[in-house]
């Protein structure tokens, strides 16, 4: 699988040493977005503080960032891009002094307004400073006629579309607001009496934070001195259908999450015993790509009951970059990440679990080291559908074009990849599997091409960003 | 002197290698600002490039980034936070996209209704994400209703009163605009056919562009395809008072520039001469605090006919930061950058020349450190009068109560810096010193408390910024 | 598990490109060693060029400086510390100007005599200037008097005791040598027609070479322009038995390698399938400490008939440092890196299968942590026997006393660390395990305090060395 | 001037913060080795502690490896290569364990034998692990049979030649010697109690230490717990010829430094007016190249009667290395650090004192940046004679061929730098000008080739060592 990854968003709201909660939730979070971090905190005495680089968590803090950042509540993000280039301009949590007071806004999701918004901000006289979408949300605050900063907020929320998971920090509160269709997770924690959101639940684990519950889709939540409170983005709304992003379930949270109510690692295990239902095969072991194989693999191997091995090693020191070899080596870039272990696979009839299918090209290269490793023959099962379409809802997807699955079929992919045999979850069977949700309250659109809300411009705004780019050394 | 330097700005337009230029031109500036440096470029497909960080130009720049600011046209800037704090985002050239197109801005001066038009501007709904009084610029253009964007940065500029000295590259054009009462240097000149602008004609020496001549106060010029076209920023003003800083020939200035139409160096010796003549004293030698009283001290040598010599060497690997050792060693911290030449000093009666005395502490220092090295007379003598208030047009003062000569008289500033005599230029002698420029052409608050135009809210925006900061790691 | 990790070590002679696949051998082997690197490769023209550094080979080597390491012959060395502090005139390879001509040696291993050695040397006048017991070495092959290099190493060697594994580079020739008893893994492949040496197999894997097979105990193998040459260490020694550490296929060697010709994998497996014979219990599920715990785990699983599951996640992010909340957190440290899944733990009866236990600590702490998340009953399985002895051949162990198996028995152990039930593998079911190799050939003196050779000055080397260190930024 | 400069050594024994003095000593040393310092501290509990790196002192020096340097004893290094490559291995001070316990040595000079020494230590046994010629020193010392450390480091001094100012620190006593030439300056002073030692006395001032003496050509100091005790290194050595390098004088040493008993800004501006009877001319004004032609340059216009004046200004803010535009740029890279004041120069005759000329590609560059400033006639004057031969005694000179000197008469660099007049000191004005020094107590070599001792093997040791280098990120 190699999408990138979206973002994850933390808040903790008056509680001691909040800017190392903070680090320690984004610490959670890592796997949200590795390109870069950000903290920003906010005193008693009404004194914002700002740490953001390019970088891992682990290496943008340390004690004397984390001691500067003073202060009871802080917001924090880790980002992958995905709107706007690799401008440091871009790195969350923004902040911005308005006339709503000064505000913090970290953003996990993508607005599919935002080229339209944009242009109608500039001609009004807005100035953008970053390419980021979520700029517009600041701007749209600002702008608001309503005195309260809550109305203002809602308001601004109503007039951007599609996915976001949102934490804003201002003078004296901390809101929480996701988007209607609910796209993307965003939870609510409890640490010792004060509150706490966070993209997953992983992070409230990191800190002992308790589970609440989740943030609803179309709520806002205002947290403050005097307690929390409830409120609806479209006061009015009637209950609507959601459109949870599945891929969350099955690639991006990390197994020990819940996500939408459901337990992520539970959700994959049974993406693996309806895969074994629908694309059964008699082989002698079923083995997954690691880590992100694992649950469903093991799923697989129970249903069917064939044994389950690990046939793969993950090296765990990789780093960012690699410096590639001239010389030709076989399925070298696989082999840096992870080698097969021969014994294991040697005159062995393989079913390999893997998450999904994007290009083709890392599938193809990992057969090709599984057989070249002595397999006799591999059955390639992929824990969800072709995906046939871009996201237009936070995660970076290759254009239509680049994917697999647009152009072929499950034939053709699989003489593509070189596999012995190939099975992708169905899309029934993958909405299925989350028992507790029912199936049309989830975005399929990378699966069908359908989106739960129109894109407009044809998700313009990104590449029109393109034109401005800061220099990371 | 101890004053914190300003800001030194550079544009150069349609020449090959524009940011290469640009980064030997803010090389030639580096002493105009050592907090940090930035290059925006410009290329011909219409992208715009930034690079900006905290440091030395020499530490900034490299081949690869110099690499990737591609184009034609570049403006750059060094700075020293005079209004804000030392945020990453206060770095200039400020850059955004705007209703008038995109849009990068350097500034080396200070605002004096940057407060009021701070709030103003955030009532409307502008957003600030700096606390860089250059950042309400760039709202003002993009809110003008003027079309073209020369009126439009012309009706802007008609709003901010203060200091400026302003480099701007936009789409196609660059324009260099500066204050009515032209309270900083800005030059034009031409490097091969190309038109550049900077802060100091060293910057145009160092590339070996020609001087062409100043930009006028109360001018501003665009630089685009068609030639170069001036126009004034009040249209109908009328010819009125100049306002030139005259601290520019004190001390800022590099001695090699001219500024303001006469030659530094020369404008000091005669400083020098005129010192000697209202403050004549019998003594063995003449000597400077190197090497900003080298050439006022030359100027007291031939005028008095004493003669002169190196009283003090410079360290010219002086850091950023040295470690003071926790025993008391004596004049420790003046030692560390010039240390007296005992054999020059020794037994002698020595006229000390320095450009300034700004707390008094360091001149103590210094006056204990040659009397301990032998000297049997100290007798100081300070090319400019008693500083006895905060300048607000662009250079980073102390508070008027940390200012030695607002309270103390000549007297006691002698006694507390310990010299045998003390002798200030006077008003008049500085001011007649400068032939070409009339005396009431100059801007003497930091000398008289008497400034050339009002000071809204007594300066007050940059205090209210500090609300905010960003960590530097 | 916590014990530090030892040394790897990787050579190539004659090949495209030596220093970058010393540095893809050296990317497979950083489990081995991640506290510095370096590689020394040399010239046709007779030139050795050096890179060393402390931290990940990720982050030591990039274009530049293996461009730097010109050459087509180089070798490599990844390093824990085991004698000797973090100098880094300790990083490996050495190298140096002999009698012998230019030598570059890497080890791993630990010499048991070295203080006696180290005393002597130095009374007849060698200067040391690094603190690892690597150096003496050098010094032997300097001052022997025997002309041929291969008869000087190898009588430098036949006066030296305990483990190595050793790689030298020459002017022209490359050795590879491993002590009479083996301890340490060493073993011989070929690539594209050029004779490598790795510490483990998987550095093969890697790059592509053919594994070949183990230098052998008490081997030296001189690779030059003529080939492949073998003799042995001590001309005339007899088979005897040999000492290969079985902690190797514990923990240490990645379980991809094969290790003294046993797959690790398999042997973990079967170590697991052992400990399920050994101490069975009634539970709902097995699952690993990960990564460490898999194989066992799943041979446990296999053997039991009980169901293996994911209990616990990795995070994959985990950096080198963490800053530690003030605060406290429940069982903080552990979930950093291993977060308990929930869902799968909840009210059931788990067996955690984990490599070893040092001093207990961790382990506590785990398996409070899995409690916490709801497990009913938690029993520890431990793949390996109680440890109850320091190494002394080229392992960092704790001090006796630190070593919770040195004072408590298997009940009080089990107490300590909270769990339901304890089991630890018993030396000859492990032994037992590792079918090709006869028990008594393997050294198991961390489980019994009986070591295959003689430990003299009580390993005092090490001891006796931080009397100097060298600052490490 | 362009030479490289040497090194510069310090030492303080028995002082609290002993490691903070070493630190400011090297601080005030630096001119003397820009390329890499160290300093080696020593405690009561008798542990030694390293810190040496590459880079300027301000750069290498914290907080945290200033603490780390526990101890009341340290001495400390500034290095530029004159023998040995670039590797890290190099810098200095040397640490090692010896038969006479641990030694730190620090050398300022070149051994005129080293290759000798070195092939005869390696054929005995000796292992080379960097490529100084002081690690022969450290090799001697742990060879000799003398008992007694003092004995044991004057019978290896007795075996080097060459130059020689060095500083050795051991367990509990720290030794200053120089060679009997004396070419090298070395100082003694005390501090509160403790004796100091340096290169030169620029440092005991910065650090307020008072200048006591010399140490002696010949002599060998030992500091230790009882106080202080001076040997002959040679013991029944005669009085005999010095060699001191004039070029400390012309060059080196910091103007307000005492050298070999003369104050070194008196000896050049002596040379100044030595130059003036010389090489009378008539012009209207008398810079220098600043800020080594300072002294020199007020000397000559003081006898000349001709006004001083500042010709050129710095650029402070040069950092190590420049990015060269690929366009031509005039005189650029002289103008880059000395840019000319044009209306000082204009219509002016101008003499130009600078210290000496190397190769005259900097001359010509700087005659010519002069005359394009406008100087009507330019009139080089250089304060020594010209360079005929390379330095073997602590210099880092380029081989004879490259110099201008050694290959064209006056008249022929006259012309090559584009002079209208050119004027060197001549050898006797410049040894008569140094009073208290009899003229054959000074090494000429450079401008004589005749050298006061033999150098052997050609000065072959540097070129050997070049077969080995070490990367440096």
């Amino acid at each position: 699988m190699s999408w990138k990854d979206e973002c994850g968003v933390f808040g903790v709201f008056q509680a001691p040493e909040a800017a190392q909660l903070c680090y320690l939730g984004l610490y959670a979070l890592q796997h949200r977005g590795q390109e870069s971090a950000g903290i920003v905190s906010f005193d008693r005495e009404g004194q914002f503080y700002v740490v953001k680089e390019t970088g891992l968590v682990s290496e943008i803090f340390n004690d004397n960032n984390l001691k500067y950042l003073a202060g009871e509540s802080a917001i924090g993000h880790v980002r992958y891009s995905t709107s706007g280039g690799s401008t440091k301009f871009n790195i969350q949590p923004l902040y911005s002094k308005t006339s709503k007071g000064k505000i913090a806004l970290a953003h996990n999701g993508n607005l599919t307004n935002a080229y339209y918004l944009y242009h109608q901000l500039k001609n009004e006289g807005a100035i953008f400073q970053s390419t980021s979408d979520s700029e517009i949300v600041l701007h749209l605050i600002a702008r608001s006629r309503q005195e309260d900063v809550v109305e203002a907020v809602a308001e601004s929320l109503r007039q951007i579309e599609g996915a976001y998971s949102m934490v804003i920090l201002g003078e004296g509160y901390m809101l929480a607001a996701r988007d209607p269709q609910g796209f993307r997770p965003l939870v609510l924690g409890l640490f010792e009496g004060a509150y706490v959101v966070a993209s997953e639940t992983c992070a409230l684990d990191l800190i002992g934070a308790d589970y609440v519950r989740e943030i609803e889709a179309g709520e806002m939540v205002k947290i403050d001195a005097s307690g929390i409170q409830s409120s609806r983005i479209f006061p009015n709304d009637l209950p609507q259908k959601k459109a949870y992003c599945v891929f969350e379930h099955i690639y991006f949270a990390r197994p020990d999450s819940v996500v939408f109510g459901e337990h992520v690692h539970d959700v994959r295990k049974e993406f693996g015993r309806v895969l074994a239902r629908e694309h059964p095969i008699s082989a002698d072991l079923v083995m997954a790509i690691p880590d992100s194989g694992n649950s469903a693999a093991l799923g697989y191997a129970e249903e069917s009951g064939i044994r389950f091995d690990f046939g793969m090693t993950r090296n765990h020191y990789v780093g960012r970059t690699f410096i590639q070899p001239s010389q030709n080596i076989r399925n070298f870039s696989v082999k840096v990440k992870l080698n097969p272990i021969k014994n294991v696979l040697k005159d062995r009839r393989v079913i390999v679990v893997d998450d999904s299918i994007v290009r083709g090209t890392t599938s193809r290269e990992r057969v090709t080291a599984i057989r070249k490793a002595g397999a006799k023959e591999v059955h390639v099962r992929i824990s969800c559908p072709p995906i046939t379409d871009p996201c237009y809802f936070g995660i970076d997807t290759p254009q239509k074009d680049k994917l697999i699955g647009s152009s072929r079929n499950v034939e053709e992919i699989k003489n593509y990849i070189g596999a012995d045999s190939l099975g992708f979850l169905s899309i029934s069977g993958m909405l299925d599997a989350i028992k507790s949700i029912q199936p049309d309250h989830f975005c399929t659109g990378c699966f069908t091409g359908k989106y739960p809300i129109e894109v407009k411009d044809n998700g313009k705004f990104s590449i029109d960003q393109q034109d401005f780019n800061y220099y990371i050394a």
